[in-house]
């Protein structure tokens, strides 16, 4: 990765020439109760709109892809899953993949070093303890990282699938990234909750359809992987799963496209390509110390 | 609701499989006089924009109704209907439903319990001074809920339409709800005002007519009812009108939707679905309690 | 106005069944100066984009308007006019209105009833000596209005063109309305200045037209007036002034259409239509002094 | 420049009536550094995102121009050469032209006078020192300028490149302007890093492309000059680079556009039209200063 010869491609496996991955954070109601962990407020409105994701969305988007006959990586947090004791093992009898989210869906830069590690070893537990095996990979909860995040999932053996320094499987230090796409995110285009919070308005699934399916086209073309993620409150409402049904129709057609978990990936990066693309996460000093920087 | 089986089919009546609500939140100037409500100030352009609504916006869509032979739901402030003591009766005779929204549009989290009920109180008082007969639905002003009002909800009879948590109706601490959706609001599409607080400009009437034909398709496929929201001096506008126009002819064309008020909906269910979707909204408590939570 | 009835259709004259004028608000400059007039900063670049609208934007608008043989309708702060002493008089030559936009485009709520009239007569004093002749209209900067600044309208004879309370003219407190829309300003959908403060990234022009063509559709189904609002440093530019260029091509070749200058329009109001749609634009009084609210 | 007849036709060369040049803002991690300059946090999801430009972007983008035959102009902060010292003498061997960007993409209202000088200045020595050549132009972080950095680029006998007041080439007191477009700059519509910073969702390319094929259109009818300019690690990504491979494909066989770097227009534009578009940038002063303007 220095210079402006392209880099060869990645080696993917059964002769594909790129990927496709359906991963799910299952957030449900976790996000909301992260924030307003001071004090829950008396309000219905944003707790119901996310309660729909574990009584309709997840059950549909696992119909979704039982009829497609896809494998997913669904990432819960632990909360979830206590709330919802059926869900993980559910998904893993239906042959999807669990994978860690946090304990409360905690956002990295609101907690210590030492609060991530404690709540990330009991979340382990839970996982171990609903479903008798420990997951093999971490998503954080709105894919931001440090260092002694890397440390842990390097400690505990995890894959991390949270970063998007390149469009493949990689390694950042030390650790196996099977990287995400905030263009093939759901919540930063359907998300909306009312109250005042919002970005924008919610685009319709046709605008979402044809930006997807062109990025189906660029990750078949250049060879990547297409990391498409949705959550379950948001991608699990009746128009939503419909545009999906569309997509995985296209990508279930597709005889170049390796349609894989998230634990799969990272599986065959180790063993086939661990040697490239080894990515150290170093931190550039401030400007402010620089000779070019003159000081006021 | 629990497991990742799909839920059984909803039991529309007269063999229909999905339903469609047009509903009306007749908001007009109520929200500008809440936000305002310490200081009115002296300025006419956000209160000319909202008269539109009972002096053009209103009586168009009521024709536009009137030649799909298509009943609407109208959730009135009672402020709104104060001073335009005409629109009640009017609506009424027209065969359409009248509900609630607030005495002013008042905010669920600016009012405390009491002003809640005392407010509820006057504006069914209202109701019944105008029209000669009792609202049987309320709406909530933004389509937020307290467990306070829907006690008073329960206490008085009414059902609710302010709440996401299905796509379907259903009953939350055993109030009938019929639920909203903003994927179908016309609001936050549609509404500019200007002066600076709005969150985009608006969207044109072809991205949104794309986005809810797909709606409309979605809900017959997966059998949910489809609750259309629009506002008097939004989608009373001429352009919006024209799309409205477009979308309830594919609507009452559509052999296998039943059109229905928010109050037959409510009915309907009580009398052949009261059984089935029973949600409790117990809130949860606060990440900081618990095991996996490390102080600092 | 009152009632669920449609009103009548708005007169218009010689046969024609919707009306089309073409405004462009002249800003130029002129808002930047005001929003920093507490301390002009050192700063080109916003400057240097609204300057293009002199340099390029407004005579490419004038010879688009000219190829469609069409007139419009010029506001113009004077604090421009006096900045660029060609601009009202070219205009007129070119046979189209010139109206006032405010002396520095002052914003209502920033300046006293005192200030706004002292402004006003400034501005009018400007466009005499420059034209040899009084304007006819006022077009209140960002389309904000006050009862003060309604009667003084009424005192000088001047047609405002600033609210949105009707789709069709008509009068405010007794001054002649030729109202504006939101929908058709290019501004919401295109400035974009960098820096920190726009509130989206402008549309491009594709997505525009096709909600300006729909809108003209409604207009002349509806009977209404379009109001097109466009900017000279925005729509001045290469990619807006092509797309104008289509839609004008529409507006000359449709027979049903009256294209009229605002003057016209209200000029035609008062003579035709003054004893419709005369609304009082009375400002209520708070909620917190309702009977149906308890105060805590 | 001065009343409503238009200017006369750019004197492009070659028989050639329009121009285009693609231009890349080369800022990999800069801007957060910048950003981040009181206090590098330890996060790593925004630096990742932006190291994808050196390491696959950039490349990607090389290896487009080459495909087409086009010559770029790339402005790379001094921060980004200097961490990575293949760049510019790799650019500059495929036949592009590198041009100044600030040291640290330091935002020009946020440095005095003498820290933009002296970051100015140990910028040109490091572009000496790698590539044994001084560039020729500069283009301002954020493009914004000040009278101070015109001064310095007149100084220095740089081409500036960071403002919007003409569509074609000009000179800004007396430094020739190659000017920017935001409608064509890349950054607006796909820039997302998620954290709670980006103004909305990023766009589809479908959207993106239908706007620039009409600033295409646009800019060969109107004679203009079209600036593309995409950044390393947002244009760099797959399915913009596919996007931006079918905008090639159009402009490289347009026979009547001028496809040039900055550096070559800002050549002819001195050679062949230096007597014309001469602008001075004067700034004008505050209203409050005006006999129209009354004090409270």
């Amino acid at each position: 990765m220095t210079g402006l010869a392209p880099a060869p491609a990645y080696p993917w496996p059964e002769g594909k020439t790129s990927a496709f991955c359906f991963s799910v954070d299952v957030d449900a109601h976790a996000p909301w109760l992260w924030a307003n962990r001071d004090r829950v407020p008396n309000l219905l409105g944003h707790h119901e709109q996310r309660s729909f994701g574990p009584r309709v969305g997840l059950p549909r988007i696992a119909s979704l892809l039982a009829s497609h006959g896809i494998k997913g990586s669904f990432f819960v947090p632990a909360i979830v899953a206590e709330a919802h004791p059926w869900m993980l093992p559910a998904l893993l009898d239906a042959g999807h993949e669990v994978g860690l989210h946090g304990y409360f869906h905690e956002l990295v830069a609101q907690v210590s070093d030492d609060q991530f590690t404690h709540a990330l070893e009991a979340s382990i537990q839970l996982f171990k303890d609903q479903t008798g095996q420990a997951p093999r990979g971490f998503r954080s909860p709105a894919w931001e990282m440090t260092p002694h995040m890397l440390a842990e999932c390097r400690r505990l053996g995890l894959y991390d699938s949270s970063l998007m320094g390149l469009e493949t499987p990689h390694s950042v230090d030390g650790v196996t990234e099977v990287p995400v796409s905030w263009a093939t995110d759901d919540a930063i285009f359907f998300k909306f909750l009312g109250g005042g919070g919002d970005m924008a308005p919610p685009l319709g699934t046709d605008a979402v359809m044809r930006a997807w399916t062109e990025e189906l086209q660029a990750s078949r073309r250049y060879g990547t992987l297409m990391m498409l993620t949705v959550h379950d409150w948001i991608s699990g409402k009746a128009v939503r799963a419909q545009m999906l049904d569309k997509l995985l129709a296209h990508v279930a057609g597709a005889p170049d496209i390796w349609i894989a978990t998230a634990g799969q990936l990272a599986g065959h990066h180790r063993a086939h390509a661990a040697d490239r693309d080894m990515v150290q996460a170093t931190l550039p000093a401030s400007p402010l110390t620089h000779p070019a920087w003159k000081d006021a």
